[in-house]
């Protein structure tokens, strides 16, 4: 291996709401962080990142190593992707350029099926890694975002030279996890990405889909006993439709996440953004796949179901 | 019974769309017909009431036997009751006044539990029957009613001084059905009201909540695979819970229904038309209680209730 675990060089892919938080406290805490734009590259360049966060303050990274275009970055050790899920057969030759020899790539997004899709078009030394970010961020403009709470990332190893070895593939997720941890993010090396990512499930199938539905955020609707009652039985399918995969959750998880929603400020999920800028919603990641992996387990969900096709129509009415 | 069955004075309660179109079909066979009004009273008493219909053309009945007090009305041998279900309770003193001795009370409303909403605040003297429209038309302004398409009325006995008499009970809902087929209008006698109740929420469970909830009229609903498979599902529900209920539902009913709203014109159900003017939506009639009836005979109706949690917060918010 050729990446330098001293002083990882840490790549930037998609500087959103997402890549832009988790970047400036990267390259806060000292990590040589390089970041990757496109339409945000001038704004920028020129002004830095701002992150106005309620945990940790006015935060302004300014000068930013941020580049226009992939040809120019430095080889990365580890490249976080906080793009959209639908924007990665598109990214994959520009991660594959900034990639060092041995590099690991963390994806930074919800859903099921986000490593599977991206992980033919990539180079196989490359070691791919899913993260689950729980956390209250947007972007309010070119390169400044709003934090508004929690924050923490739960990761685990997908694909790569380490898959057959479980104990040196735990040991370079707990690494990420160490990156995160050094930046004063909390962070969680999960022994089985497959089951954290429905664990985040349980928060996005509700919170986002709801969100666009009722043109509400999670105040509103945890305010309303209907739409309590909707979040918890969408919860409860989630939970069924992991088990019915061989997750079984820790045991009162959707609860806990309930709770921790109410005590949340009020939030619209990134969904609800997506929606209102006539972006394409993530549905195929947080409906689409986990339904039919469910439903090949023998598990219809018929909430979910009813939910993901309401938004479907939603979603090729607003484009 | 002091009926006049030759010749029977038809009182019509609430001359909205339904009230007015029915209204006016009746007047024009040549029965006596009253209307009882309240904003549009002026409107109509002043222009009559016109009725654009693609199917019997325009229709004009002017003057109108309109009325803007109870008081001022002749005592009714039938009467139909168009007004919104949320409003039966209000409406009683009114029928009840107006009502000739042994009258014969129509509601002309979707939903469950309509009759047994109204029934204990009526005379035991007066008939309760049921009817069920399928028709599409909307009121455009005061007086003025655009009349799409259908206009078929199904009735059905509910309770009064025939409930235990079968024959006479249903000759007299014959009668009824004899009626409206006078003044052109498709109309049958149905031996069980419930079942006829549930057969017309195979249509108002799906495109009523989902013109709410999508915003969108029946030819988008139709016009797209998600929605028509949201449409299907929601149908088969109420198919499910209607047998749940004892009601064998005719078979290939719900296809039917389905192949019959993709040949109509583009329509708004009348919740949507409660939806913009701020009303109250007629969850109660048309969700709560067939969700709780079809819960009681064992039967969960999950996406049903998923659609009705949604439709709960949107109506909530929306006044």
């Amino acid at each position: 291996m050729t990446v330098s675990t001293n002083r990882p060089r840490i790549g930037i892919i998609g500087t959103g709401a997402i890549g832009g938080f988790y970047g400036v406290m990267l390259a806060r805490a000292g990590f040589d962080v390089h970041f990757l734009l496109r339409s945000e590259f001038s704004a920028v360049a020129e002004n830095g990142l701002r992150i106005d966060s309620a945990v940790h303050g006015q935060l302004h990274l300014n000068p930013v190593q941020a580049y226009a275009s992939a040809e120019d970055l430095p080889p990365c050790d580890w490249l976080l992707v906080g793009a959209k899920a639908t924007a990665n057969a598109e990214l994959a030759p520009l991660i594959a350029k900034v990639a060092a020899p041995g590099a690991r790539v963390l994806l930074l997004q919800n859903g099921l099926g986000v490593e599977e899709q991206l992980r033919p078009l990539l180079p196989d030394s490359l070691h791919l890694l899913g993260g689950l970010c729980f956390i209250c961020v947007h972007r309010t403009g070119p390169g400044a975002v709003v934090h508004q709470a929690l924050g923490s990332v739960n990761l685990g190893y997908h694909s790569g030279p380490l898959f057959d070895d479980e104990g040196a593939r735990q040991a370079l997720v707990e690494e990420g996890a160490a990156l995160f941890r050094l930046a004063g993010i909390e962070s969680r090396a999960m022994a089985n990405l497959e089951q954290a990512r429905w664990q985040k499930l349980v928060w996005n199938v509700p919170y986002n889909g709801l969100s666009v539905l009722l043109r509400a955020s999670t105040t509103p609707l945890m305010s309303d006993a209907s739409s309590r009652e909707l979040v918890q039985a969408l919860m409860a399918e989630v939970v069924q439709g992991a088990q019915a995969c061989g997750h079984v959750l820790p045991a009162g998880y959707a609860e806990h996440l309930f709770k921790v929603t109410e005590k949340m400020p009020d939030y619209w999920p990134s969904m609800y953004h997506d929606f209102i800028h006539r972006r394409a919603l993530e549905l195929e990641a947080i409906y689409v796949r986990p339904l039919a992996a469910a439903l090949e387990a023998g598990c219809d969900l018929p909430k979910i179901r009813a939910l993901y096709q309401a938004l479907d129509f939603i979603d090729v009415h607003n484009r």
